[in-house]
């Protein structure tokens, strides 16, 4: 006879808080959770803040992520949205609505994937507060909050015409990840059977269940003097485009310059890398590595090797996602 | 022939999350919505953060609440967190997970209601950023951002045997008015025919869909030497007897101070009224009024005219909800 795993409709949320606060790293602010709302030192007297979510369905299948997976992949990736204004993140607000029958153990290794997240992709940014509720649909906010150390925030729109465009961190992998976990394991209701993919196809499934933003080169591209900065969550030529518009400039990105797979670079999401545009004087900052150069405003916001790109051009959500196909 | 209400899967992110900023008020920060994240200044070096979320089904009925109604009550209830610890609210960060068969007319009225919300109770919190995706459960998570304007923050472990206890702002009306609903509103799916309700029934179930917390006063309450502080979410006797326990001391309660209806006032969440604990030779704050004091620590953490509290104790949302009943 085992012990049946309680699912946490057992428990009350005081007991679940209590399992998931074990597994978090000692608080770091003024006052960590447990009251009301957490304080935060801010030196410097600015804070970065953002909110992002997992949505199961549209965002995530449990065949396929396990629950450190989900935990890791909410914090990487708004971890990445403060990355990408140049700032260090410092705490996660999460707030985690569940069906009560979610198993506590799933809870708790999605607190361990939060913590490892933390620890390996951006140390010094904990877990300070959150809140707890019941849904239908499993679901998980994440706040994240960041502070600038003597820089400027770096935003979509400073790109200036004779400007390099740089970036740091994979491009296409959780893209390609994601077209293995279709093609192969489309509706069998199990976890990936690991062992049947080669070692490059394991990496590019992990790409996209445990993406890994290079978080710290955030800061280090607004201290090398970044113009215009975001994280490439919707694909690369969405993503320059936005970039491109938001400075009222032409991006050209070159193909060759974009890897073995420059189509799926372009439009496939989800890597989180950096995507960030210097003064050509300075070039880009260490870490970050050369893929166009910034125009003067053109016909089209992005060029790809001198043409207007046509291609497919990243997610949105109203538009790419159907609930009764997913 | 009638022009169709659009719905959120006829349109793009960007199409509807321009809708939603028209309705906002002007950002106050350093940087507002459209990049990865918000930049907010934070004087003093000190900033306070809190979420909670509200799902359809186990937080709110789409036959009792209007989308204003939903929009107000996300902003009132994390608005009033802040305003818990003493601090003055700046900003709210939204997110916002809905059907994509969701009239894009319901997410407008939303940021009417967030906006209202934020002028009539938190003048000068704005909606500063957010996050739009795609659930089969409507789910609105908002992180609430303030400052501590010269102050300590006031935490529930302060309260000191010899303070008084006061509370600011409604005490079981919310409950009441959640009653009301229950009663006569089970089933029908329409909205509550207010024709139907006299005139302090309607004022009741408003307290309950659209609660107005104090917020100025948490501010007032932490520059008057309040010594422990929280919002009554959950009932009065289970949030007495968490400050009661983080102080470790006991917290008595007079019936004959808490209104028409104590035992609703004791056992019903929702109002976020203030509660607080100040030194007696001070006196409550400004628009508290005295419900207790406060004991060294006995036997029970919570005592009402004398006698251990043997009511009902509030909210779980975990014991609390069962989804097929909802």
């Amino acid at each position: 006879m085992s012990t049946p795993d309680p699912v946490v409709g057992d428990l009350t949320e005081g007991e679940i808080l209590a399992g998931i606060l074990d597994r978090l790293a000692p608080s770091r602010a003024l006052l960590g959770p447990g009251d009301d709302a957490a304080v935060l030192a801010v030196p410097g007297g600015r804070i970065v803040a953002s909110v992002d979510t997992l949505v199961h369905g549209p965002d995530f299948r449990l065949a396929w992520s396990s629950a450190t997976d989900l935990g890791w992949k909410a914090a990487a990736v708004n971890l990445a949205d403060i990355a990408a204004m140049g700032a260090r993140p410092t705490a996660l607000l999460v707030a985690l609505a569940m069906p009560d029958t979610t198993p506590v153990s799933f809870v708790h290794r999605l607190a361990d994937g939060l913590r490892s997240a933390c620890d390996e992709l951006a140390p010094g940014a904990t877990v300070e507060g959150g809140d707890l509720t019941v849904s239908d649909t499993l679901t998980i906010a994440v706040t994240a909050l960041g502070v600038l150390e003597g820089v400027e925030p770096v935003t979509r729109s400073g790109a200036q015409p004779g400007d390099v465009v740089a970036v740091c961190g994979a491009m296409g992998e959780a893209a390609r990840g994601l077209s293995l976990l279709f093609e192969r394991f489309r509706v069998d209701g199990r976890p990936v059977p690991v062992s049947g993919l080669t070692e490059a196809d394991v990496a590019l499934v992990g790409a996209q269940l445990r993406p890994r933003p290079p978080i710290a080169f955030g800061a280090v591209a607004a201290a090398h003097g970044a113009t215009a900065m975001m994280d490439v969550s919707d694909g690369l030529a969405l993503d320059a485009g936005r970039i491109a518009r938001a400075s009222r400039v032409t991006i050209e990105l070159r193909a060759d310059a974009l890897g073995q797979d420059p189509a799926t670079a372009l439009a496939g999401g989800e890597d989180h890398a950096l995507l960030a545009t210097f003064p050509a004087a300075r070039g880009p900052a260490p870490g970050f590595r050369l893929v166009g150069a910034v125009h003067a405003r053109g016909d089209h916001p992005l060029l790809v090797d001198g043409e207007p790109y046509r291609g497919r051009s990243g997610w949105d959500p109203y538009r790419d996602w159907d609930s009764a196909s997913g």
